[in-house]
């Protein structure tokens, strides 16, 4: 049986996230739910899409993904179910959706056209039924009225030359570790045979580990991490609060011949 | 296989949970566990209410409901099942349940008279096997002996005359929108015609939207929510700090013809 | 079908945690997943372990329990599977698995030594595939190579003689009660006939509760909780707060003829 999963700003302290699965299972009490995160900051986009960027392909195919941040909308923002990379997402069509993939989506459809429900929870009156209905085997085609194309917004992009990249910050994680968008293949190409000086805050540093564990206790280390993300951290500390950066601070690499 | 959901103040930092959900399914493995919420404010039976009345029905019809706030009890309570709006409740009695409805119970008895246990932890050891029972087809009345009555508590009464309606916040959500204890329905009838002010703070409001989006960003919205109650909130902002208002803040609407 | 749980200092803001579930789900979407906490303080053994021993047993024996407290490791540490009174464990062997029973372990392998992944993000890339064989059915020695013992680190002792019990706070839990690492066990042998008194901060207590609701409402109580270790709190507050005392803070009992 299908796997639909669960990605809201909606907390942990509120009958919303509840309110969402409780439509699910009435639609079809056999779905396996797994909670994504509830914790995205409010209407965080950046934050969501990181976060569902990260995991989603970890899912089986066919995973059927609820997308609930900010999903209160703007004035004309449409609600959609699309297929990516084999995996079907319900969401408020507000640019997550946008920045998980650069793939060309499979299918896509506008919800709520026929019958159309005004609802001020369209989580879970519009997305978690359409999930529900998905993840038992209704095409994704018979859920809404055919769509060409969806939000897409441009993320932050790394400048990277054979002199230099700049990234940024692109998640403070719960253990304060520095998530940068400086991707591994693109450092590997360009470091060859050079030398290089890793920037941040007031910190330079010549090298990058591969384990966590080969910086010491308070040590900053720097890796690319399992997303293949540049990450900077301090061992076993909060390096958010020790080097006194956050999110979109600059990330930057030098290079030497 | 039926849902047995989880409502506790037990948060998600400790063992409590999992040890009341590891009952649960030491009994039945089969049975469908979902967290209604275990953020409910330390022994605050108005917050668990609030949560629970907001979303039990939304469960299929026979789902049993765990209700553990504020579960140590008091002197003299009793540990109870019982069944209302064709849903199953167990609880420690202490007036929670009292709060979730209007409409009379079907069933009621009192649990843990038979072979009494003496428990600091009667959550896991009273209530997560009398749940998984229930959940496993076990008939209410073979879990106790009959009961004539449960704890009600009066709640927060609001004041509804031709001229105003005086009503109260209820409930602060994560969000920082403020869910008020007016109901449309009262609001419909008495308005009919009228010219109404909502007061609220120091602002003075002259409409209700039907959508969030309907504020700009930054400014006031004012909607009969999901649940049919008047919600007060700042479009991408949070209206509890903005506005400075929280749990109990007075809410009035004035009539004029 | 077998459970798996999990347990983590993860968080519930970033992707970890649903990519450790997802991985679970992938090699076997029959498993039913349920958390512990993923609430662990950073990096934070003793509040693992603590967690951990005071809720495995509570589940159904078979159980598979993921343990990724602090599982980034440190040089050298390795990643096992043991089985220990009946329930499987799968960690890296940081001590923490030590710290939650003295029985001897009845199997224990070492895992990643056969065809070995080099990751950073081991919870995901080693236990949770592990910890899903396991849960279908795999034998522990298959999935490892043998291993003779794991970490064991010396937990803080109580110092129990027939004059006093010298114990500490072991958990201070999100009631803001102290839980102590004195047994109910050594107190009702020590205190047999004797006069007591109970020290711990400020305060000097003479006499042990049975129930929370024996305490008023905001006076202290002491008791022997479902762990069999002694408690102390305020009824309906923040003991922590209100006492001043946190972990690791001495709570003594002293007896007289």
């Amino acid at each position: 049986m299908a796997i639909v999963t669960l990605l809201s700003d909606s907390g942990d302290s509120d009958h919303y996230v509840a309110a969402i699965k409780a439509r699910v299972l009435s639609t079809n009490p056999g779905l396996t739910l797994v909670d994504i995160s509830n914790k995205i900051a409010a209407c965080d986009i950046a934050h969501g899409a990181f976060v569902l960027k990260s995991v989603f392909r970890d899912f089986p195919k066919g995973t059927v993904h609820i997308v609930a941040v900010d999903a209160g909308g703007n004035k004309g923002y449409a609600f959609i179910a699309l297929q990516l990379e084999d995996h079907f997402f319900v969401s408020v069509d507000n640019g997550l959706l946008g920045l998980v993939s650069d793939k060309p989506h499979q299918n896509l459809v506008e919800l709520n056209v026929i019958n159309p429900v005004n609802s001020t929870f369209p989580e879970k009156d519009i997305l978690a039924p359409a999930a529900a209905r998905l993840a038992s085997g209704v095409t994704l085609s018979s859920l809404g009225t055919p769509l060409s194309s969806f939000k897409k917004m441009t993320d932050r992009h790394v400048k990277a030359t054979k002199k230099q990249i700049l990234g940024h910050v692109v998640r403070v994680d719960s253990f304060g570790n520095l998530i940068t968008n400086i991707e591994k293949e693109a450092f590997d190409i360009l470091s060859k045979g050079k030398v290089y000086t890793l920037q941040f805050g007031s910190e330079k540093v010549r090298r990058v580990h591969t384990s966590y564990f080969q910086a010491d206790q308070g040590d900053c280390f720097v890796l690319f991490n399992s997303l293949g993300l540049l990450e900077i951290g301090i061992f076993k500390g909060n390096a958010s609060e020790l080097l006194g950066l956050s999110y979109d601070s600059p990330v930057n690499i030098i290079f030497e011949e």
